[in-house]
């Protein structure tokens, strides 16, 4: 019987371990990377590698940078009295796209998940409590994903800061725009009801 | 602005040159590395360069081995007179899977295609018709993909081993098992019909 090489399968279970790849997937990128030249092989081990030794985290606010400081923290022309805590790196990159945030951010690494056994250690929260008592921060906007994880994370920090004068806020649940309210499920729609605005 | 590092970007263009990965994804996966351990990491470095070291094509069927010959090829229990014919290595696997073949295989590493000017030489079909010529060959099983490339290099194999006294079949087309035929496109409908077996 023809089986998977030992190399090939090496391969698939590296990328099996990133984030939704599947098993048939990881198989089929592996194969594909087979057709890659020697030398696009090399420049593909070489990213990862160059990827994870020239990018580190940011001193303030945890977000990526190949700098002491993220470009971020460094631009003086931003608000850093509005911390926008995020849960992932990548959650810094999707609002930023929006162009309409000039605030600062607080990129936590995780969110809380007592089944995971996730607890306010394992993320940079020590540091971000820190930051809120020693800068001068008016408002904190809660931004970390609308999931059990996010939402427990989201009310832990807004407990954790209440008492502290500065203002906290979560970013809002409601029906995506160019959603359906048919295809909306309730939960949202509720949300999406209680969040409603007055429109004179 | 906050923008994607140029390292992590470098190693989401590398992600994209894997065949149905998009810019999104790429950098998704991009960043989901970042999370990989150092270790885990070189790993992943090492993987890659490892496959391409290590794996090679199957001096007779063009398969991948990490040997001279593939474990297919070296089976004497295998009929070494029935030769299927794929495009890809993965293509084998597939057919591997079935536990119902018993031949031997060649790989054509591609399928001719005039639009994107690929030509019999660019395939492994020279050193196949010699392999029909030299060894005892009864039958050739055409297994090339049903795309516009895969019929017409199918058509290209038989028209050149037509005369040759080996038996040339190809696979059928049909209603998917487990399909609907309400779902099932016409083309294949109308091949499904054409390719109809009695049943008492």
């Amino acid at each position: 019987m023809a089986e998977t090489l030992e190399p090939i399968r090496r391969l698939a279970d590296m990328f099996r371990r990133i984030d939704g790849i599947g098993s048939k997937s990881a198989l089929r990128m592996a194969y594909c990377v087979m057709n890659f030249s020697e030398e696009d092989a090399n420049e593909f081990a070489e990213a990862i590698l160059s990827a994870k030794r020239d990018v580190h985290l940011c001193a303030r606010c945890r977000n990526l940078t190949t700098g002491e400081l993220c470009n971020i923290c460094e631009d003086e022309d931003r608000d850093h009295t509005t911390i926008c805590v995020v849960e992932a790196p990548r959650d810094v990159l999707a609002i930023e796209k929006m162009h309409a945030y000039h605030g600062v951010y607080q990129v936590l690494h995780g969110a809380l998940s007592p089944s995971r056994h996730i607890t306010p250690e394992h993320l940079c929260l020590d540091e971000f409590f820190e930051r809120v008592k020693n800068e001068k921060i008016k408002e904190v906007i809660l931004a970390t994903n609308s999931t059990v994880e996010g939402e427990t994370t989201a009310m832990y920090i807004a407990r954790k800061l209440s008492g502290s004068g500065v203002k906290i806020s979560r970013i809002a649940n409601g029906v995506p725009v160019g959603g359906d309210l048919e295809y909306t499920d309730e939960i949202t729609l509720q949300r999406a009801l209680e969040g409603r605005y007055e429109m004179n």
